[in-house]
């Protein structure tokens, strides 16, 4: 298993959308960290618990990003926890998460469940619109909000999310500058190699999910754009 | 000074409340760990420097709990920032935390600056008013809160404010029971040194507050209650 705390690229996998068996190889043995199992839309445990035992068949590190509490099942090396820091909604902040605690509180291994501190950046995407995210936010917003995920709640991860949309590569180089100890993850819009390379100048984690499904071929080429390489 | 994470018991003094000077000698000299400044109702600039002046006389660990941005002022050894966990209203969770960040973000230094995971109880208290609390919660709620406190958020400390109203002590036994590297603080309705020694069984800290304006004999005794000794 590959430790989390070592992650530079991930492939972000949904599993409400079709990928071949093929494919699915050629990610896995990619040379990424992990595969991250995560979705807003259509998630069911069926459709979860069916992607976790294909991407089992390779020895590579898998963490469910955990979107709602019904497709959560055993079997992920992670699970990944967001709390959206710019929701307008406590539900998305904290409230499901104490719901988590109330149900299954004293079973939790919190070596695996990890949480990250999002902020939704793309106005357009699902994940916006259903966590009631104030998106309009200026730089000065967003780093400090890096510093509250770091500082006041020691959260691991601090996530920019940008879903679908390429997010200014100069937001996440300027959070990036304010945090230390707390890690930062990038996730959004990135479909060539060359753009995964801008981000991952200075986010530590990378993370690839539409281009999978849109643009397999460069997909695959970030991995060595971001972890060093020819490509 | 005296180290915030070897408090046991404290006094809390509200700037809009009076005492004579002979009062607050008595309660500087006590042997308490710490004075906190701190109050819902009409707290200023102006009453919450005056207090400084007036603790500073004396040498004694003295703390801010900032309830709101204005009146937040240089001098203190330690500054508290309430997250209220229970709160319906995101800017009682983070969002007044994050335009704090947003405008004294490089300044803060956190050593002195501690986050407090706050579960608001009486549902009679300002406090609770105030923050749109959920203040009818089952025992598990309060435990689920707990946890999230410090396996989620890793909040060096977990606050059960009663606020006015003697509090369930079997509430505080089960807080305590779930918690480990977070501290447990109690406050709420202390009136007499065998109640405070009841709370200080389980919570870390016992904090006694509205005694000293009502009670102030019985407020003092409360100290060696909490910390051995005789009173």
């Amino acid at each position: 298993m590959n430790n989390i705390n070592e992650w530079s690229h991930v492939f972000k996998l949904d599993p409400n959308k079709e990928l071949t068996i093929d494919q699915l190889e050629r990610l896995c043995e990619s040379g990424t960290d992990a595969v991250i199992v995560g979705g807003t839309d259509g998630v069911t445990l069926d459709n979860t618990l069916e992607l976790l035992v294909q991407v089992r068949r390779y020895p590579i590190t898998v963490a469910l990003e955990v979107s709602n509490m019904d497709s959560i099942t055993p079997g992920f090396d992670y699970y990944l926890i967001p709390t959206v820091l710019n929701s307008r909604n406590p539900n998305w902040i904290i409230g499901q998460h104490h719901q988590a605690m109330k149900e299954y509180g004293e079973l939790i291994d919190w070596d695996t469940f990890i949480p990250e501190g999002y902020c939704v950046l793309n106005p357009n995407a699902k994940v916006a619109e259903l966590t009631d995210a104030t998106t309009d936010l200026s730089v000065e917003d967003v780093t400090a909000y890096a510093r509250l995920a770091e500082n006041m709640l020691h959260l691991p991860f601090f996530y920019i999310e940008y879903s679908g949309q390429k997010g200014s590569v100069d937001v996440v180089k300027e959070a990036k500058a304010v945090l230390s100890s707390t890690k930062l993850i990038y996730g959004g819009g990135i479909e060539t190699a060359e753009e995964a390379k801008q981000y991952a100048q200075y986010a530590d984690v990378t993370v690839v999910g539409n281009a999978i499904y849109t643009n397999f071929k460069e997909a695959v080429k970030t991995v060595k754009a971001v972890k060093g390489g020819a490509y």
